[in-house]
């Protein structure tokens, strides 16, 4: 998240917010935000919600996810909101939406990811 | 890619390679390749096999992709094999195998893309 | 539809909900409606719900699906909720979340489906 | 699958195939056999796979699957092909690839699906 200059806005239990401000490092040669830092932001907003409703200690890790791109990722500040559709002892299913804000306010759905997380509890490298 | 570290290592009709050294700057916490970059880029290696079966001057855009992620990406090189699984006028099915690589040979498959890619004729900040 | 024995109970433009009362043609050997069934009841709300916001003698095709099964389908009635999340020119995206009823009240989301759906204008065998 | 007139063609450690003779029961109103159906088989066919590679008593649940249908299913069989990618102790992710067959011989991808199993052992309802 830092190498894209993303920042966590807001954290309640089983919702999370992430906000990019769209620099050099994540635009391609066109001057959208990239696909690949559009999918990242979306992806952590849905793992860090699913960590929000786990045991203290748990680590999270995506099992899947599927992303649907609908328009370009322009604006002044692109924000990534995940909750959790269904919290499991083993299996955690959490939605992102991300939407391109205007430096005027008003905002657009710009894509929508699905991602199955999974629990893990006491491996090496997952605690959160 | 720059933003990432990657480098384009194959191109020919229909497949591409995109490889990446693992370095702090895409790493998480404990070392392993952040799951938003092994994403970008079996995306990006789907993209552009996606490309090299489009007519010249196209460009493409990602409608969506699915990925499943195996195993934690850890290695001397993660890389990504993208290739065209049906070429269409409007709409390209692409899959990316991304496999971790170790520094004495031998390589393990951990993360599996299926994406939709879109050719796009003439519509500014999308061409190739 | 009329093989699984389901009926669509509302329409509206953008949305549309379809309803399967559980007997064994679609039940699988534990009395459980087979998830091939709710798959099948969830990408037709869907591909109806985008179906509704097309041009007069469009058609609709399912270019692609992903669905999350998170609970088995038991219960007096197996609802799907379609609704259109993106309306576009060739590509609609579209939701549908899948409830499984009690006979006296109640509802269980047990699948979510996302779908992207194709329009086409005058190739036979695709008119709605 | 008794239901949609399917038929288990073969079974191997890892692999299944699931073969389908279009009949009105699956095919919607202008003779293809519906995206429904096609999805069945195919996930039955990735299930069945992972299943294979299960230890005995274990059963199967599809927690989620994605399917990306490139062509209608027309043709004198549809054919399903089913095989496990990465087997693991909880999850198992498998791909099936859909072809319709002519009766003349001669094949031709209409279909593909991404799938994860989930392994569950001594849940009532769920075994093999």
């Amino acid at each position: 998240m830092h190498t894209l200059g993303a920042t966590l806005v807001a954290v309640s239990p089983g919702a999370v917010e992430i906000a990019l401000v769209p620099g050099p490092a994540v635009s391609q040669q066109h001057g959208f935000v990239h696909a690949g830092a559009v999918s990242a932001i979306a992806d952590s907003a849905a793992g860090y919600a699913a960590l929000t409703l786990m045991p203290p200690g748990a680590g999270v890790l995506t099992a899947e996810f599927k992303i649907n791109l609908m328009a370009p990722a322009a604006g002044a500040r692109i924000l990534a909101r995940g909750r959790v559709i269904k919290a499991g002892r083993t299996l955690t299913l959490a939605q992102a939406e991300v939407f391109s804000q205007g430096s005027e306010g008003g905002e657009r759905l710009i894509a929508l990811l699905t991602a199955t997380l999974m629990a893990v509890q006491g491996r090496e490298g997952v605690g959160d």
